[in-house]
């Protein structure tokens, strides 16, 4: 059982359309301040204006900020330097993309490597930066029988513990193989070996929050943080 | 008129799904060499692989790296830094996605500083470096009248002009408000002042083909040209 404040600590308030105004952005941040969403998830090019508006409210909501994102096909060194220069401006945690066609290859060593130097980067500029790994679990599963999909969800979670990330990762909202699913959710939270696990993609109900909570997820990445915490019923109850 | 060459020499040879595997980029190069399409576009993880096949064959071809890609929300010097990789990396072309919440609400300056950095960073790394600004024509048009939407188009080439972008591009091909379309490109064509325009987003056919080239396009951006060519009839005639 979990209050409407708890179900609020485990959602990533997010807004990454490309056409997202600054007024939005701010509208954005005042909805993670008022009902204490565990970060508030942007663009670079925002990242300066959230953390400074959190900092002002003297807020608990931390600053996350996408890398690579949405395709995560950019060479590492530019990856890890979008992350270093996020944590400069006080993001506190860092959304990066995986480099997808090592995953699907399963090319654990390349996959690795550019998650490793995006990490390293991260933490050279903020030691306590948390880094999620984001995987396109969808897009790994499409196709395959229960057993390789669930081969692959592991491989993702090797990688993103290995190269040292705190969370894996569901998915960017983007890709048009989807967002998270159950299994995918289920079969992180067996491998992910003590990392946590972030559903994200499709998710824009309090029933749909539930099913991901259910399913194993620590932290939830949702645009309807709001509505989802209103279908919770503010009273304390519920979830 | 225009032979099959010819027409192959306006189009960007384009890979950019986010799951594009190595075989297939190399399967790009090959093709891009065979048919002498003006440039092979990938990302920046790609970039340096296309450039070696590329020197190796003595091809006419030259690499185009796609920057702050497909949402242009990045940092303008994490873009700018990405665009300066991909350069030294050996790409001739940059394809660069403008911050978008800029070019909706009008704000020249905000948007121009955004590209200038940009090609300041690209042309610092080769003087000679095409740049081309994407604006997400269909966005800036979605929703307006034909003035509205005429007078969001001429503000998009103003900014690539006074960049210093020698492109205005149209579309990403991953926004879901679309790609490119007729009405834009001939707008683009009226006011781009000097500058060429790339149409891109959803160019599938030979008669898509032709239907932007007489709309104005000097360039095109498509991941069919084999097929594209294909349906110019080799024979060096044709459009």
């Amino acid at each position: 059982m979990m209050t409407s404040t708890e179900l609020a600590g485990r959602i990533d308030h997010t807004l990454l359309s490309a056409e997202a105004s600054a007024a939005q952005i701010d509208q954005l941040v005042e909805e993670a301040i008022k009902f204490e969403f565990a970060s508030v998830c942007v663009h670079g090019a925002y990242v300066d204006r959230v953390v400074e508006k959190l900092r002002a409210a003297d807020a608990a909501p931390v600053a996350c900020c996408v890398v690579g994102f949405p395709l995560g096909a950019n060479k590492s060194t530019v990856k890890a330097i979008e992350a270093a220069a996020a944590v400069k401006s006080g993001a506190l945690e860092i959304d990066m993309v995986a480099f997808l066609p090592a995953l699907l290859e399963g090319d654990l060593a390349a996959a690795r490597a550019d998650a490793i130097e995006v990490v390293k980067a991260a933490r050279a500029a903020n030691p306590r930066t948390v880094v999620k790994l984001i995987v396109e679990s969808a897009l790994l599963v499409q196709g395959m029988d229960r057993d390789g999909a669930e081969s692959r969800i592991a491989l993702a979670c090797r990688i993103a513990r290995e190269s040292g990330c705190d969370f894996i990762k569901t998915s960017t909202g983007f890709h048009p193989a989807g967002g998270a699913d159950v299994d995918s959710v289920r079969w992180m939270k067996q491998h992910a070996g003590g990392i946590r696990v972030k559903a994200s993609g499709g998710i824009r109900t309090y029933a749909d929050a539930v099913t991901m909570l259910d399913a194993g997820a620590d932290r939830l990445g949702c645009s309807a943080g709001v509505k989802i915490i209103g279908g919770s019923g503010q009273t304390g109850q519920g979830y």
